[in-house]
């Protein structure tokens, strides 16, 4: 049984991770979890977990008693302390995210901890790709300081890859939607179906005709577990769904599900009315013939898991 | 007149700028320079000096002054602490490099200067291009935090090109040498010189069979100095000679100059052996049938230099 670390365990793709650990591979791994909450925030209890660290990933000594108490074979990252539209105190966004990330990557190395999933984002590192399908290999134009930190990051993990033996898998996610969603700063899909919900009005920076990929978290997490079991490993892999659709007909569809759900524009920010799309033909040169979520059920889905929660 | 802001102005390569301002543009800036060094280091006095603020490029009040007391056109931005082989210290590579530059470019644009030449470089952004002459919209694969560092500055100049309507030139630059050089930690050319000069055995990473572009530092200031004055903005460039040399050539043109010169080979670090050569289509593009100084004239003009400069 091998021993995983999630970093950021109780976050959207924590939970979403552990979840599907619980349903499908119980018997492979054992699950510590570090986050920057005690508990869960939906009250959860995941029965792959076998010890939460209560603790704040810009802290060293924290940080480092995981490596000292427990023998790792894979660690996830997915703890950011940014999103793109909060990325503007730069100093910040370094100080809080690669500079920990930095150290946590030497101790790793210290502790010949050798594996690591580092999620990344397509969005913020491709930029604007008007029209085109990104590839993995092709340049970057990220918009934010998110994007600038989390390709950092990449570029700091591959040097560790020639220089240390550390293996990894990083994934450049579209925008995942879905169960155990609660941040009230992204997630368009997720942060529309709570508004219904709660009766309030959307506001929506610029004219939500630009498109992007979304996908099902459930799919990402199958995914990227399935690409961490197969050990594919030393990539740089994009994962969507391979769909873009607008805001506006993301509004639409929450629409069609409550028809008193309302919305209203704003002047746009310089980082929105991004278009983005990603080239999937090395995912699924990887994956065959994986079935995605379509749009409706993934709200369908989501609708249920809201209504089934509390 | 324009105002510009070298900062880093005492250095190898602002040095050269400093020369080349004092031998051709005269009438066209006055100079500005900021240096950890309170004077130049070979005594020099340079004619298109206006002001010296000795200081550390980390202090923000330090900088900031440089903002209050001058209204500055361009900026050149040849500060670095660390070279490819100094930066195993991470941390304080980008504690002293990129929040620096951070701190700088939110300056900038507080105090409306909207001009920034930033000289990056080609091989430690592009790593081992094994044979291949890089260009400037592919992907890259620093292998150090040097070029780790350097890749994300020009990714946050890009940023604030985008949402602070900064203009840039960066420059991806290879391997200069020439006069003004004093650094003991880089540039081949010039430390084997002082190496022949001073009679002492020189040290070789590897086996010396790895090529790498080199350009004379006068050739790197005249393009430089040139795509300045005509105006060429937000562009990534690459500048080299386009003519790569194994550091056996080098070391054999050195010796053709004083045969008592000697060296040993010792085993490779990771990020030595690197071959690296520049697609220069783009540069040529702007600058047309540029004569570029030879290998051998270019070590016979350092010698000249080396020898006269006492």
């Amino acid at each position: 049984m091998k021993t995983i670390l999630i970093l950021g365990g109780f976050g959207f793709l924590g939970s979403n991770l552990l979840n599907y650990i619980d349903r499908f591979l119980r018997n492979k791994y054992n699950v510590i979890v570090f986050d920057k909450l005690q508990d869960h925030p939906f009250g959860v209890k995941f029965e792959c977990i076998s010890k939460v660290y209560w603790g704040d990933f810009g802290n060293r000594q924290e940080v480092e008693l995981l490596f000292m108490e427990n023998k790792i074979d894979q660690v996830f990252h997915l703890v950011n302390s940014t999103v793109p539209a909060t990325s503007v105190d730069i100093r910040f966004d370094i100080e809080s995210n690669l500079l920990p990330t930095i150290s946590f990557l030497e101790l790793m190395d210290y502790y010949n901890v050798n594996n690591i999933v580092f999620i990344s984002s397509g969005g913020a590192i491709y930029g604007n790709t008007c029209g085109r399908r990104h590839l993995e290999n092709e340049d970057t134009f990220p918009i934010s300081s998110y994007g600038i930190v989390k390709l950092a990051i990449e570029k700091y993990i591959c040097m560790f890859n020639k220089r240390n033996n550390l293996t990894y898998l990083i994934l450049r996610l579209s925008n995942p939607y879905g169960p155990f969603h609660y941040s009230t700063k992204q997630g368009l899909v997720n942060i529309a179906l709570r508004k219904s919900k709660q009766k309030e009005l959307l506001t929506i920076w610029g004219n939500g005709l630009n498109k992007k990929d979304y996908i099902f978290v459930e799919d990402f997490t199958e995914l990227c577990m399935q690409l961490v079991t197969n050990e594919i490993k030393n990539e740089i892999i994009n994962i969507g769904s391979g769909h873009s659709h607008s805001i506006n007909e993301i509004l639409e569809k929450v629409k069609s599900c409550d028809p008193s759900f309302q919305w209203e524009y704003i002047e746009k920010r310089e980082f929105d009315n991004m278009t983005f799309e990603l080239c999937l033909d090395k995912l699924n040169g990887y994956i065959k013939d994986f079935h995605f979520t379509s749009l409706e059920t993934g709200i369908k889905k989501t609708l249920e898991w809201n209504n089934n929660k509390h």
